[in-house]
């Protein structure tokens, strides 16, 4: 069972939503991606937090098993912030308020006994900085990022370079158009897919998410859970779920590919449940494979 | 094998799309319909034009085997007419012009020798309306009805009473949200079928649609064709689809129901590939099972 290491930000958030408010609360995309992947595998973080980043949101990592020698404090700085609110339709939010704080000009050391580790996730981040971090791997087997339309516009060429080198890309509806200038989707993913990477996951929200590969697309719709309370985090517990199955699984064939997916998918659908984390700290292994089952019900025809 | 009865509009339909131009082709709701239908069963349609609809488009219908006799001629009124634009996504459209000429008071007359047909469906019209055809019915066996937010907002309490009457309700999402107030699509959904039928399927255009039945939700992705010319007629397509192979299946036991909606997905496929009836006209049932397979594989994990 091989492991995965993801390289991304470690937040403070607040969040308000119609269904009420969750001040201060762990967020930020290494951590989702990482509690996600470890219902599957051992998982090492790389990011950076501030001097005020509480004590027992380490330790909540690390009672969860994962590896945070790489998640570097730096003490003249705060955590990065995240103040944002959601609209009743929950696809909408507005960010009310954003402090980059500890992640400005951050440049992530990956520790030496981490450098092996063969499944890379490198969260949204600067091209130019996803590519460093993916330098210091010395045996990288599956690399797969995620990136954002500000860095499509402000960094398209750092990241054109950068997309030859993954195995993967995961990007939203509006990012692979704007990418690509391709109105319809599924050649817009396509068009994404000759940039570079062998894959492309081009997610949907709650409409689910597109696989182009070199043997055409797989189409998964949302996991459809009618309680959707905070949608913050399903992304990157997406992409969690899907790295962690695929390093657990060992394989990165087609079939291990789509059912990653759907295992990322579900566990997407289990953080929606609850505020940050919260849900995500009750599942289990045993619930989200559940949960896969009835997936496959609701789509046999 | 059971024959279907569509109760619709037939009309003449002038569009523009970032593809180029239609100008005055064979559309409507009913058209749509039956064409998909007829790749399954036999049809009946039933619906108004007027003085100057063209001979050829009548023969067309009747050259493909769908029964005309209930397509009346109202001989001083004009044919329905719609011009629309369609934007560079597709999914944004906007109406230029509407006639409703031949529609406007009509009340549908289901021919005698119809009027015993099983599958029945009343393709969006003012629900009072609709309501009268289903009572000139003499042994629906399964009734499935469009509707939009038009009637939603302005006869609201003649469809909450059709509801209960119908086996199936299909419309798409922001519909289904405005009928029950409820922004969870799921959730939407399920409240629509507390309405009254046994069935519902929202529509979410490419991104596929959902079915709620008493055993929980079905969910299919939009059948991904990369080549979308004109949207005009998808969900009469996707309709016609569905109910001709349940006609055809005899049958609208669970599993029928899931495959007849991949069929009317991928009847709907065909449909946006070209102008108006272009496309469908060169399809074959032979090529929609195809693409039924082909569908299957995209969607296995």
């Amino acid at each position: 069972m091989a492991s995965v290491l993801v390289v991304g930000t470690v937040a403070i958030d607040t969040i308000d939503t119609p269904f009420g408010q969750a001040p201060n609360v762990l967020g930020g995309s290494a951590t989702f991606f990482s509690w996600s992947a470890s219902f599957f595998t051992h998982v090492h973080l790389v990011g950076a937090v501030g001097h005020d980043f509480p004590a027992e949101h380490h330790a909540l990592l690390k009672q969860r098993g994962i590896d945070t020698t790489g998640l570097v404090t730096r003490p003249d700085m705060k955590t990065m912030f995240w103040r944002g609110r959601y609209f009743d339709d929950m696809n909408q939010r507005e960010t009310l308020e954003f402090q980059a704080n500890a992640i400005v000009g951050f440049e992530p050391v990956v520790p030496a006994p981490a450098r092996g580790v063969p499944y890379v996730f490198l969260a949204n981040s600067d091209p130019n900085v996803q590519a460093k971090v993916l330098d210091q791997m010395t045996q990288p087997e599956l690399v797969v990022a995620d990136t954002m339309d500000f860095w499509i516009n402000t960094q398209k060429d750092a990241l054109l370079r950068l997309l030859p080198r993954l195995d993967g890309l995961v990007l939203n509806d509006g990012e692979a158009k704007l990418l690509t200038d391709e109105p319809n989707l599924i050649r817009a993913g396509q068009k994404v897919r000759e940039l570079g990477p062998k894959f492309v996951i081009v997610k949907k929200g709650e409409h689910g998410s597109y696989l182009l590969t070199k043997d055409g697309p797989f189409l998964l719709p949302g996991f459809p859970t009618p309680k959707v309370i905070d949608p913050t985090g399903a992304g990157d517990s997406f992409a969690g779920g899907l790295m962690g199955y695929l390093a657990a699984d060992g394989s990165h064939a087609p079939g291990s590919l789509r059912r990653a997916i759907a295992y990322g998918s579900v566990v997407a659908s289990l953080t929606v449940e609850d505020f940050g984390l919260d849900r995500l700290k009750l599942a289990t292994r045993q619930e989200i494979d559940h949960r896969l089952e009835e997936y496959r019900k609701m789509l046999a025809f």
